[in-house]
């Protein structure tokens, strides 16, 4: 029974859940895109099986722990979207992933993709592309030299794939939207004009997802939307009845207009943009700020005269980014209708290498 | 071996800790106050012990599950600092800890104290005194009041507490260590006019530590002292021959003055204070800067002309703040003389409840 949990702890709304994953699948499936969601952020295999009932094309995951973990449950179709440094330490478990999943993974560089074959040869790989955000990847117009190179040592070249992060920001969507519709139009020509396959174009972010247009892309990579997130409600990427994970905390101390919660940076995470209003959001509170976050303290400001939770109440958090959240937790704790009806391993919780 | 380790991991250089402990030990013994190191940052039954045999009276913890996992330890000296709630789920759980150790935990309202002594009748408590971080605790005046109504209630009041947070920034340490000294010598003051116990008088954090007089305080808590952290470094707490735990991480991506790592936020921790320099140090790199921080990325801006790292280059990264950190790993690989001598596991990691 949910009374029966010592907060703080991690609840998923299984309906509210069930309601994003259909409406991207659905939006994915009217623009004729392949969706494949970034599973980084839930990390549990119901989610990601309920993801490819619904019609995902496969699975986008970030570390080659990420895909063992998803391909050990039968999610074998898997792109890794990160330019992957095959070392040593690597090098016989991407071996093993690639005899049995459907992998691709990206890659920027000359010098990384000579190293990625060398490790497994024939390879699927993704040309990363940098559309704005300026963290991995080539520009647009170095695509062809880099899927060239690539094609060289044997390496399978897939396509492009890049992922507009300069979404993240208020009013930033469109634009980076458009970025991304660009670079990848760019990098997908100069590809095809070196005589190969530029037949996967793969973007898209949750901030980003809803103002695709397909052409330039042929696959959409959003993560967050299965949540949401006190971020992307903030962004207006989803609505406050779209968020599906909050942080069930008690209210361990009262002065005046602040209370503290028991849930800190060690269940929710640290993230916190520039922008945000504060480190999280209290869903049943939404003009009440979280103004401090310690590991197991949050502090919050009530607005003057609005009635505060009284000591020992419960109160639902929004956390800035889920990901961090969901990476923080052993398990989920599903809630239908307000009861408990399933708990769900995090089981990709820790798979950083 | 160490080489057989794929990044990121956590690596603690055993004799580097090694000196921070006895240093910090050697420190307490000196000013005759008891250490009671808070075990929230490493979360090792192995350093705990270490701390203790070093002279270490007890520990501090911050949860009800951290103070279960040490005394199942058999580290049953335990002050859980924290304003504890005692919800219908934690009144089994902390009568089960009072019976099987020396617990004594935090209070900061009489409803508190109320709860408190309905869960577990006769619990040894410290009144939680506000000295300028504005968290939890009552002003040191108050302390009195709280003091006689934890005690009408038949809780053992031992004494009064602080943590003077306010100390996290650059050229705050001196000013927060005053002010931690005047509010328990304040709150000590008023709970000795009213008749009841101020024996504890207990302070302290890693940036205090050393500014800490004997008199006002009689136990310290610091924490992050055992490993140290950039957050430290650059508020001058430590240097950075003292950190003793860093990420282990490999250069993936290079791009002219921009390298991107393996170590993201989901290793790292997102903590990044106004004041930081970024988000965390390169350990033998420390003029370049980890500009951006994403989930499996750090980007790291390296100064006209300096010679960056190859691609599959290894380098160590210095997280902002270590506790953060050690939240997230599964387990520590302690290093000696650069090899791999044992593995810790992180007992208590996710303890949050």
């Amino acid at each position: 029974m949910l009374a029966d949990l010592p907060t703080p702890y991690v609840t998923v709304d299984a309906d509210v859940l069930d309601r994003n994953l259909r409406a991207m699948a659905g939006h994915a499936a009217t623009l004729g895109l392949t969706l494949r969601p970034h599973a980084k952020t839930h990390k549990c295999v119901q989610i990601a099986r309920r993801q490819v009932e619904l019609g995902a094309g496969g699975l986008t995951v970030a570390t080659v722990r990420e895909a063992e973990i998803f391909a050990d449950a039968g999610l074998t179709d898997l792109f890794i979207a990160y330019p992957i440094w095959p070392s040593a330490q690597l090098t016989a478990r991407l071996r093993d992933l690639a005899s049995r999943a459907d992998l691709k993974v990206g890659v920027d560089s000359a010098t990384s993709a000579e190293a990625l074959a060398r490790a497994v040869p024939g390879l699927q790989v993704l040309v990363e592309v940098d559309s704005g955000h300026h963290r991995s990847g080539v520009a647009p117009e170095a695509a062809a030299d880099l899927a060239v190179a690539a094609d060289k040592t044997g390496l399978l070249v897939r396509g492009v794939f890049t992922f507009p992060g300069h979404a993240y920001g208020p009013g930033r969507q469109q634009r980076a939207a458009d970025d991304e519709a660009t670079a990848l139009t760019t990098a997908a020509a100069v590809v095809r004009a070196a005589g190969l396959d530029a037949g996967v174009r793969s973007g898209g972010s949750t901030p980003t997802a809803a103002l695709t247009t397909a052409g330039p892309l042929t696959e959409l990579r959003p993560g967050v939307y299965v949540f949401g997130d006190a971020q992307q409600a903030e962004l207006g990427s989803c609505g406050w009845d779209s968020v599906a994970l909050t942080v069930t905390s008690t209210v361990v101390s009262r002065n005046g207009p602040r209370i503290i919660l028991d849930a800190g940076s060690k269940v929710l995470g640290a993230d916190q943009q520039s922008w945000a209003t504060g480190a999280g959001r209290l869903l049943d509170h939404l003009d009440a700020r979280i103004v401090a976050l310690s590991e197991h303290h949050a502090t919050v400001i009530f607005p003057d005269g609005a009635p505060l939770p009284k000591l020992g109440d419960t109160v639902q958090v929004v956390p800035n980014h889920v990901c961090a959240t969901v990476n923080l937790a052993d398990e989920l704790f599903v809630v239908s209708a307000g009861e408990l009806t399933d708990r769900w391993p995090v089981a990709a919780r820790g798979a950083n290498t």
